[in-house]
This record gives structure tokens, C-alpha cells and sequence, in this order.
């Protein structure tokens, strides 16, 4: 058995070192573009900014390794230019000498990964402009950035690019990201990365959303950045992160099928449409397991797998990739956010039926000093209460809730299963209810009828609509601050307050958090009146208002 | 309808807080004998040591806001006597004037709780032996932890000794414990707490393991403790955290069906065998779900969602109580312990078959700076790979995986799950190859046949009967320190000597951390060498021979 392996990061690497566990006597071939396999790509930024210290941290497994421990024939500098499926080989180019060859193989497994868009922007080829995709990428914007610039412009502010805003602000750099979304961080939904919005911005990133580079000219040492709004923002040096696109040009000429947005197809052994050719990793693309729908997810930790299954495969295992749930974090200065399962917007696009609940927990027993507050959106189908996603903010265990929402849907869980989870409490890690268990009340009381919501969109026209709005916080609290059109009846004295009440129109109520609006909700429905809990209350209003 | 619930803690107070929101026309009175309702008892050893500083943090619902907001008739300071269930009555002891009284019920909650076991040993009630129960005595200990005491002797380590000692010491005091089993946390396995008592020691807190007290002496304002083992030690004072058993007495003398152990038997609405009387918390039997067993869990979030259950199914609710599944962790310092299901003893003492395998992953990616070691036990069945139990101990991040582990459980998933797991990753938070995927990947190799493990257990006798045990560490990690016995055949050199190898004797092969091992014990399987690996390593054998 002869495995060659087009990639040696993530999903190549996986394949390859799983492929010899399985098989001492495979000839195994690796073939890697760059000069190092191997390595933590994830950790980059960090390398950038300093924190960590020593490049040699991201070299996870050192070619040494590879080829001593694990007798992997890995060839550095190597490019795979073409596939000839017939005759079952490779041809491969050495970029040292420049000279080509050609390599059989009996099984292929493309990791090739995916590249950083280069949208056609005028100018995008000038000095000064760099993407982040391998060691060398990061040596040249390492040195920049300790080379004395002052200034950086970020265009796009997905995970690269608030990553390396962070470590550009910690180099003491002044940062701006330009982002052609009205919102960073595009996976989440708007209104739950307003937090990290204000936290980039006090902790010094400006940001420039929904708007766009549409020239770069390089000037005096410098770039001078169009951005679509006219302004010109003149900067030492950019940072591109707008996105990547499979790496598919091999599979591509060599016939092999592709998705609709360049991914390679492949099945769940992850063999693609040749049999003989297995793709893992950015390359390829992937199932949804919460919609079942095709889609491009570039993420370690499933590239990971995917080179595990590839391997386990063509030795006859039965192991199969399950699908991408779109588990994610990015930290964010000393905030983080977190996702898994799909977004609203996500959701919206498909045409998917949903409803959701917003809460604004304590990472830990209140009581219990340092208690930090979260930002937990779940999001679920509104009759059955199956978990569809769910988004996290905050400072503290933010990863925590987000990775047991992870495990609720790969075992296809529901609302009303969280409220039994049993989790670790004790008063410096969480609560006796902790966050998942309060989602899963809050969630399951909508799900069971008991609790009815309203979300913070829908407000004004209900309003407008006359809807009656009460605020069931404290008279400070109101004073403090209300939406408009509020009136302020406290949650302890409102049942002896019903008759002022009107039983002739619909009835919102809010507070603080949605604690209070839910036992108002309860009091008020027994007592006759229609009425909703705006979800989250008053703080998911500030977060709506302010997105 | 009237509900009357006895004891206004956890269970207690959830139970009525739920039936106010559930129906706003019950009548509902809770009898609390202390002074405060809903206080929050996981928070006292952090009040006693002063990490909480105020005490007012630790009341957790006011009674005024039970009174006005939930409009709950709450009597402190009351204590319920006698249970009528002909007539459906409580005899109630008004402890500020003495005076009893009849209450009628509908549907009668009993959360009396439990009580500290107080063992008869002569002199238990000498002045100066303190037990940590409801706030009165919190702040007793609070007084003398704050009035010049300079030691503490604490018998029993079990959550609450162990939280007391750190707190003790945090106030400066001298402390030791003193405990009958052979380790400190008796719920979890030996070999995974040996890391914590090395804390506790290096932390200032002397450790009598294997020991317990068998007299009490007062002595000049001081307490001398005699032990089993002859030893005297003269203390300020004693902290006694020898377990708790069932308040059980008003519902044995009503009649109500009792487990063995003394906790009041319900079905899964939390009735008892009397279909008026609910009973929620430490007072009732529970079921373990991974065992089906009959079990005790003194713990607040299972008393929580118990209370939680007994008033919707007051109200015609279907929810019921799945089981308790043993989800705990402890703070220790700045260490921590945390298991979910069952431990190897469990499994022992109910006849269960299992398997088990030791990681000792960091608890985010190894180039990020700030990684912390842990120790993860994952304990399965052996053919099935079903997940039964899993502990976790190390600095950061263990609260977070056994969560993770515990909802794997509540989804009665197997180790091939844990592979495919999603979890969060970003060097700061977790690594592609997550501690749950590693655990994931050793157990489902045993599982699957392709990675035969052995336990340090084992080792010396296989030792003693002609196995030949191979470190395949390097040189110098063997030169520093090794298994007695051990052979040093590096890894990267195995392949090139197998001739020196004997083939017709088993082999057992050990690392650092089981990785390496594994990799030794692949090849040397596939060239015909009847061979296992000591899971978790070297740093398993320290655990075990340090225990």
C-alpha cells in the first residue's frame, strides 16, 4: 500500500500519522508545499503579537519527528502540480531545484487546505499588503510588526482578523478593521457581538463596519486605503483576512467533483468521487449535522478528524465523518465568543423554523467574588425544542456552556434535555442552575406554552401597534434607563396593581435580565391578560439597540 | 390548593418558588427551622475563610423577596413535628415562643435535608467540636476562625473538609486533617486525588490518612484529639466532615417508605409512598443513572431540579427526575477535582465489568503559554465502550471536561463519540485534539481491539511472572527516573532493533504520557509481539506508586 498525501498540516498530518499507526508496512508519501509541516497555524497571531514567545512553539511536529518516529517520507518544498487519475500518479515539482517527477500512488488524500481571498480590489499586489496562511506569512508580518510600524489596517474582521488586531494593539500598533458586514465577527449573529464591538474599540481597534476597501496605493512607504464610504485611511501596513477559498485547482483539473462554493466533494469516508482519491480538511466540503445542508468550514479541529477518517478508511474501518457543527471561539483582548450549530442568519437563509431565548447568567455563583456576566442566545425549533445553535459572550466560561451545547447537538438533544443536565457546580466554577440549565428552562417554559417571548425587533411595531409596554424593574432602575414608550410597574407590586392594567390590548413586559419578565408573564397570564416576555430584557435591548 | 413545604433551602425553596409561578391561587407555606430560607451553604467555607467577605452575599433569596415577590407565607424559625396523614395536618413548634400548631395540607414537600453525622465518640460534644450546616453555624466558625484560633484539626476530607482546610489556612491557621479512608475525596479514585494531597501538603495542611479519631478531650480552651493510631493532637479546635445522613425522622415516624441507607424512597414525580407527600434534596434516595442503583447524592443542583419536579408534578406536569449522575468538583487552592459517574470503586463494589484509560493532556494548545497540566480518567464499558464515569484533576479547565464527559452521559454516548466530539478550539481555550477527543480516541482503540492497555496495578506482577517492560522514553527521561524493571528502548530507534526484542515473552511498554507507548505498542503488534501499554505513562505509575 503506497498513501501520498498532498498537504502535511492539519487534516494531511492527521491522515498520515494515523495511516502508519495502522499500517507499519504502507510506503507513506508526504508532499508539502511550504517548509514546514506541521504546524499550529492557529497559534500565528499570538506569535505575532508576542505572547508566544519562541517560533519554535508553532512547530508542533518537527519534520525530524515525522520522518523518525512516525516513517513518514515528507517532502518539504514539494508541489503537487497534477493528478493522473489512469495511471494513478502525482507529478510533483521540487521548488528547490525546480525540477519535476512523477510519483504513483495507490490511495491520494488532498489536504491542500485553503487560501486567503484576494478579492480584485485595485492595488491589491502592492507593498504592504499581507494575508496570514503559513509560517512564512507570519515571519513577514512578525517582522513588520516589531519593525517599527505604527499603524495597521485589517480588511475583514472574521477570526484572523480580530485576532490580529489584538496582537497588533499588543504590539502597540494603532489598528483599524475595515469590515464590509455591519458587524465583526460575520458567523455570529449582529446582535451578539455588540459586546465584543465595544470591547475592541475601548481596548483602542477602530472600527469601520459595513464598509469596504476599493483601492490600495502604496505611498511613500506607506498604503493609502479607499474604503467604499470615501474615506482614505493611510496606514503602514494591511493585513487582508476576508475569507478563504478551497485550495481545489488539483482536484479541480483532474475532474474530481466540487460543490457549489469550490469545496471538494467527498463522502463520509471522505472519499471524494474518485475512490482511489480521498480529500480532507479546508479543501473539501462538509455536511451541516444541524441542517444536513452542504458547506465550507475551515476549522482545525474537524480537519483533524477528517484525516483520521481518510486513513482509517482505506484500511477497511468503518469510522465516518459525521459532519461540521460549526463549533467555534475566538478570544477577543479578555473577552471571548463562542458558537456551535447554526446561526439566525444561517437559519433565516435556509428558510429553517426557529425561536430563540437570550440570558445574561453569571459565569459562577454571583455570590462567589470575580462572578463575570455572560451573553447565552439558544436557539432551537419551537415545537419539538431540538437544539439548533447557540452563541455565547463574556469573559469567563464562555467556551465552557458553549462546548456542553456542542455535545446537547451531536446527540441531537433537545431544550428540555438541558434543564436535567447535571453539571459541575460548586461556587467558584458555576451554579447550582447553571447557564445550560437556565437556557434550558427559559427555552423549554417557551417550548411548553408557559412562557410566551418577544424579541427586542419586534417591539416597536407592537407598540406602534399598541402594545402596551411595562418595565417590571425598580423605580431606580426605570429612571436609570427604559425604552422609550415604557411604563414602570415593579415586579412586587403588580399583582396588586392588575386593575390598572388593560385587558383589552396586548401586554410586553421587560426588566433587567428576563427573570422578573418571566414571573411577571406568569402572574399576568393567570390573571387573564395577554401578554409576552421581551427575552433577555432590557440587557438584550441594549445589545439590539447598540448593533 | 395548598402546599406545604418543609425546609426553605435548595430543594425547598425551588419547589415553591416554581408552584408560585405555576399557579398563582395556590396557598403555599414553607416552614423553615433556621433563620434564613434559600441561603446559599456551597458559599460558607468561603465566607468562614473570607474570600466572601459579607455575609449578606451568602442569603441568596431574602425573605422579604420570597414574601413579596413570590408571595410565599415563609415562617422562620418553625419546626415541623409530626406528619398527619390521615388528616392531612402538620404539627408545627414555633421555636421563638414554644407554641405548636396544626397546618393543613393538600400536598405536603418535605426537604428536610441532612444532617452532619456526628459518630459516638467520647467527648463529640465537647466545646470546640464544630459541624458546618446552616449559617448559625457559619458564623460560629467564622468567629473562631477570625478570633485568634492558630489550629484546626478537620476530621473527615471530604468536600467540606477539604474546602474548610483551605480556608482555614487562607485565615492563617495551622491546619490538619484527618481522614479514615487511605485518601482525601473519597468519591473519587485513589490514584486521581494522590495529585491533590501533594497540593494540600505543599499548601500547609498536614494530612493524617488511614487515621480517624477516637476521643475528644477538652483541655485548657483547647480540644486534644486521639487517634486511632495512638497519635494526640491539641487543636483550637474540630471541624467535624465525616458525611451527612438523611433528616429522615418526620417522614420514619409518619411511615413513609425509607432506603436502606435512610433516605425517603420516591418515584420520578418525587412522590413518596404517600402520593401527598413529595419529597426533594439530600433527604431522599436517588437512582444513578449510569448504575440504576439506589444511591445517596447529597448535592444542590440535583435538590434544585428535584424541587423543581414535585411542583410541576403537583400542578399535572409530566417532567420527572431522571437520576443523579454524581456530577462534582471542588476547589483545592488553586487546584481543582472533578468527576461525573461512576469511579472504579463504585464499578468494583457493584459487580460492574469496565475498562479505563489515564490521559495527562495539557488544558489548552502546549505552544500557548499558560498550559496546565491534567489527569483525565475515562472509565467505560469494555465492549460497548458505553461512557460510565470519568474524573479530572489538574488547575484549569478540568470543570470544563468533565462537563463536557457528563453530558456525553446524560446522552448514554460511548467512547466513539467522544472522537467526533466538536469542541471549542482556539489556542487560549482548548486544542484541535480536544482532552474529551483524546480520551475519545485511547478508549475507542481499547475498545476497538487495536490498542491493548495494561494498569499500573498489574505491572509488577506481570514483572514478577516474566513480562518484559520497556521504557521507550529517551535516555534521558529514563536516566531521571523509571519503573524498576524497565528496559530503555527509545522509540525512535524501536523499529531498528526489534531483533533484540524477545518474541516469545509478553511485553508491556510505557512513556511519559501514554502516547509514545501507543505508537510502540502498534508496531510492535503488527510484528508479532504480544504486547500492551501502561495507559497514561510514567505519570500514571507516579500517581499510582505515590497513592
Amino acid at each position: 500500500m503506497k498513501i501520498v498525501i498532498v498537504g502535511g498540516v492539519a487534516g494531511g498530518a492527521s491522515a498520515a500519522a494515523r495511516a502508519r499507526r495502522l499500517s507499519e508496512a504502507a510506503e507513506i508519501v508526504v508532499f508539502e508545499r511550504g517548509q514546514d509541516p506541521s504546524f499550529a497555524n492557529c497559534g500565528m497571531p499570538y506569535y505575532i503579537g508576542g505572547e508566544i514567545e519562541v517560533r519554535d512553539k508553532l512547530l508542533v511536529a518537527p519534520l525530524s519527528l515525522l520522518r523518525e518516529r512516525h516513517r513518514l517520507d515528507v517532502r518539504i518544498r514539494s508541489q503537487v502540480e497534477a493528478i493522473d487519475r489512469q495511471n494513478k500518479t502525482v507529478t510533483v515539482r521540487s521548488l528547490d531545484d525546480n525540477r519535476t517527477y512523477q510519483e504513483s500512488y495507490d490511495q491520494l488524500i488532498l489536504a491542500t487546505g485553503a487560501a486567503p481571498l484576494k478579492p480584485p480590489i485595485p492595488g491589491i499586489d502592492s507593498t504592504g499588503i499581507y494575508t496570514l496562511r503559513d509560517l512564512q506569512d507570519a515571519d513577514q508580518l512578525h517582522a513588520v510588526a516589531t519593525g517599527g510600524a505604527k499603524s495597521a489596517v485589517i480588511v475583514g474582521a472574521g477570526f484572523i482578523g480580530i485576532e490580529m488586531a489584538e496582537n497588533l494593539v499588543r504590539r502597540g500598533l494603532a489598528v483599524t478593521i475595515v469590515e464590509l458586514a455591519d458587524q465583526v465577527l460575520p458567523p455570529w449573529d449582529k446582535e451578539m457581538v455588540t459586546p465584543i464591538e465595544s470591547h475592541l474599540e475601548s481596548s483602542g481597534v477602530a472600527l469601520r463596519l459595513g464598509d469596504s476597501a476599493t483601492a490600495f496605493t502604496a505611498k511613500e512607504g506607506h498604503v493609502v486605503v479607499t474604503l467604499k464610504s470615501g474615506d482614505q485611511l493611510e496606514t503602514d501596513f494591511v493585513v487582508l483576512s476576508v475569507g478563504v477559498r478551497p485550495e481545489n485547482q488539483l482536484a479541480k483539473v483532474a475532474g474530481l467533483d466540487l460543490g457549489e462554493r469550490g469545496g471538494v466533494k467527498v463522502n463520509r469516508y471522505m472519499q471524494t468521487s474518485d475512490p482511489h482519491i480521498y480529500a480532507v480538511g479546508d479543501v473539501v466540503e462538509v455536511t451541516d449535522v444541524v441542517s444536513s445542508s452542504a458547506t465550507q468550514i475551515p476549522l482545525a479541529g474537524p480537519a483533524n478528524r477528517q484525516g483520521r477518517i481518510a486513513a482509517d478508511h482505506i484500511f477497511g474501518r468503518e469510522t465516518y465523518y459525521r459532519g461540521t457543527q460549526g463549533t467555534a471561539v475566538v478570544g477577543v483582548f479578555d473577552m471571548a465568543a463562542a458558537m456551535t450549530g447554526l446561526s439566525e442568519k444561517v437559519l433565516q437563509r435556509l428558510g429553517m423554523d426557529y425561536e430563540k431565548i437570550y440570558i445574561h447568567p453569571a459565569h459562577h455563583a454571583g455570590y462567589y467574588p470575580g462572578a463575570q456576566p455572560m451573553s447565552l442566545k439558544l436557539i432551537f425549533e419551537p415545537t419539538t425544542g431540538r437544539i439548533l445553535g447557540a452563541q455565547a459572550v463574556g469573559r469567563q466560561g464562555v467556551d465552557k456552556r458553549i462546548d456542553v451545547i456542542a455535545m446537547a447537538i451531536q446527540a441531537d438533544m433537545n431544550v428540555l434535555d438541558l434543564e436535567e443536565s447535571e453539571l459541575c457546580y460548586a461556587p467558584q466554577f458555576g451554579s447550582a442552575k447553571d447557564p445550560v440549565n437556565m437556557a434550558g428552562f427559559v427555552a423549554s417554559g417557551v417550548v411548553r406554552g408557559d412562557h410566551p417571548v418577544v424579541h427586542c425587533d419586534q417591539i416597536l411595531s407592537a407598540v406602534q401597534a399598541g402594545t402596551v409596554l411595562i418595565d417590571v424593574r425598580s423605580e431606580k432602575e426605570f429612571s436609570e434607563g427604559h425604552i422609550a414608550g415604557a411604563i414602570n410597574q415593579p415586579i412586587d407590586s403588580l399583582r396588586d396593581n392588575l386593575d390598572s392594567l388593560p385587558n383589552d390590548k396586548p401586554i410586553i413586559v421587560y426588566c433587567y435580565v428576563g427573570m422578573r419578565g418571566y414571573l411577571a408573564t406568569r402572574i399576568l397570564l393567570q390573571n387573564g391578560f395577554e401578554v409576552k416576555n421581551l427575552s433577555g430584557g432590557y440587557k438584550s435591548w441594549r445589545m439590539f439597540a447598540d448593533a
